[in-house]
């Protein structure tokens, strides 16, 4: 029988009630010919108080202990989602991660996925099992102690699965029915896209779109596992939510997919400095060592052998980032004239394959921001994606200006 | 070196103030110069949590599944343990059950402890480990999956590990400080024993004082493991609590060791039954089908081929009894004449090894109780204990009478 990966995270799961309703979705699967693979998260909450436990009982924690706590949440899910499935005559069993056995490295509380065991599923599946309820974000390390998987572990377990079963499909259910052309909160234009490439998808998550981790985005990619998002909480037929598959998938595609943007950036710029070979290594190694994650990076050019040095970081870190900049100038690493912080900007991105065979994307980009007189002060462009930094009380201007321009509205 | 169990239960780990102060125990007997196996119950209130979700689940419910969403509760305790000692620099890891592992039988819910492997904890105690904490109640059946041993199983599971490794002791952390002469509610005479009999506590758990279950007193008598039980909310000596221990280990005791009761007792009597080969078995084996829980069982003398059967059972199997009987008379399996049921009763029993060799001990039990003018009912007596029904109304009476009596206040 073909198989499905159906994932529901932890507000899908969040009460028995919900347990109910995501167990009638999988039912329906199961009654249109599929085994399932149904992964899930901890009950929405569950996860936060065994968290808080342990950092109140241990400020610099034992990770694996950690896990060997927080990891009980999904455990409790599966039992439950297994049993709502019996009483509906669905034959289901669960399974903890160790049981699968889902391998992992004992990197714990940030465990990498290393081989998914199918022998004891897929026997089961024979003997007329048809749903697998396997906990997810969680896995057994070579020193057979469990692990959890970090952020996004849920759905990075799901397209994991769907890897190793071959599934047709792997089902995101989250609470929003899809990926839009951008946040419908700053434009009612947004529309929900029926498909999207990975690559858009991965450059739309890093950006701050929330849907998806990127984590689970690029395994998809890598294993060509066909993804699709959608609603727990809305009734869905075949066609609901966003599949994020194969470029080649795509028949037809707008030259721009989706805008994207990030709040609470910041630039920081370091004046007239010795524009020498090795310079930027010595301003983003130490950056980079005091856990600061620049993103754009503008290098002007080169006047009497100085040079301006500007990049963009998360508001929150510019404390770290001026400390880090003052400490490379005492040690006479890097001598710049001054350093110039603006902490009022945002970042807005288009993002789109189809940017590969058109030119005039960025032109037309520009040309539509100075027609209402945003400025920009940052560009940086990637094959697929053209970012740019403003101020941030144009923010919802500018999104709303090139979502507009670019027609996103329509499919 | 030595190695010590200590079991806390779910009110000793309720909180992460108590777990933490349970935890100061165990860094004493680690400072002592003990390896320290923990057992540890669930936080008080979250196995009741999990249970509920399940039965509201499931009315028949799976009990595979049952015992994976159960046993995640001590787990948790397990972790947060761990991690509580490494915060004192006690070397401390946590264990599942299916990680020691704990083996069981595939009886889920009601497991059965088949073989502990002590090699992994051994080997964390050679490289310098000084505590296994290990998730109670719970163990992995020869299927792989999470099994839990029912009523009592953490005491279970702490005798059991004490017998493994062979423990110097186990000590069971509990709410009560210790085995009392009789409930201390009902005389304040009542006085904690230092030490008692395997077998004496074995009658006394099974009359009702629910200090430890019955099955881990069994376990430990099997293998002769040294059982204290003690307070988790009080400041202990070397010589707190009681100590349940072989016989010879008691220098000299008491020739009764303890009076104990059960309150909510019922008497039934056939009257007038066809004394025939095979009645008893025609009365007790429905009785047994029916679920009712037998107690003292009484066959009066024979007269012209008929005799009067009475037996004892508790009063919330009345209903269920009744019906068995009278299916039996239906059915002409058994031709009584009446059946009559006193409803009204309670058990007083007195339990001392001592009555072995001393006798006269039921002449003193029953003359102490006509001088109070109490009416005994029946009367049933084994090596070591004699029970007889009485008028529940003089319960608390004849308890303090037997007390007295025996001198029990006196050590």
């Amino acid at each position: 029988m073909p198989t499905l990966v159906m994932k529901f995270g932890g507000t899908s799961v969040a009460t028995l009630d919900r347990i109910r309703r995501a167990a009638k979705r999988v039912g329906r699967e199961v009654a249109n010919g599929y085994d399932v693979i149904v992964i899930v998260s901890a009950m929405a909450g569950k996860t936060n108080e065994l968290v808080g436990w342990v950092e109140e009982t241990s400020k610099f924690f034992d990770a694996r202990e950690y896990d060997a706590v927080v990891s009980s949440g999904e455990q409790v899910t599966a039992g439950l989602m297994a049993l709502t499935l019996q009483e509906m005559d669905v034959p289901a069993r669960s399974w903890a991660g160790w049981q699968v056995p889902l391998k992992t490295d004992a990197a714990h509380a940030a465990a990498r996925i290393e081989e998914i065991g199918t022998d004891n599923i897929n026997a089961k599946f024979a003997e007329g099992m048809r749903v697998a309820v396997v906990a997810g974000f969680q896995g057994i390390s070579p020193e057979g102690r469990i692990t959890t998987l970090g952020r996004g572990g849920s759905d990075t377990t799901a397209v994991a699965f769907a890897a190793a079963f071959g599934a047709e499909r792997c089902d995101i259910y989250t609470d929003v029915d899809g990926v839009y052309t951008t946040d419908p909160r700053i434009t009612a234009k947004a529309r929900k896209l029926d498909r999207i490439a990975f690559e858009e998808m991965l450059e739309l998550a890093s950006l701050g779109a929330k849907v998806l981790q990127t984590r689970s985005v690029e395994l998809a990619m890598r294993y060509k596992v066909k993804l699709r998002v959608l609603s727990s909480f809305e009734d869905n037929d075949d066609s609901a939510g966003t599949l994020v598959c194969d470029e080649e998938d795509i028949m037809e595609s707008n030259v721009v997919a989706g805008v994207a943007y990030s709040r609470d950036e910041a630039k920081m710029t370091l004046l007239s400095v010795a524009d020498r070979p090795g310079i930027a290594a010595a301003i983003f190694g130490p950056l980079a060592d005091a856990g600061v994650n620049v993103d754009m990076i503008v290098q002007n050019i080169s006047e009497d052998g100085r040079t301006d040095m500007t990049f963009s970081l998360p508001v929150a870190q510019i404390p770290r980032a001026e400390q880090a900049m003052a400490a490379t100038k005492e040690r006479g690493e890097v001598n710049y004239a001054d350093l110039v912080t603006d902490d009022d900007v945002a970042k807005i991105s288009v993002v789109g394959i189809g940017m590969r065979s058109h030119a005039g994307v960025a032109a037309q980009m520009f040309k539509a921001l100075r027609d209402e007189g945003i400025n920009i002060k940052v560009i940086t462009t990637s094959e697929i994606k053209i970012s740019v930094l403003i101020d941030r009380k144009y923010m919802e201007l500018a999104v709303q200006t090139l979502h507009d321009a670019f027609e996103l509205e329509k499919a």
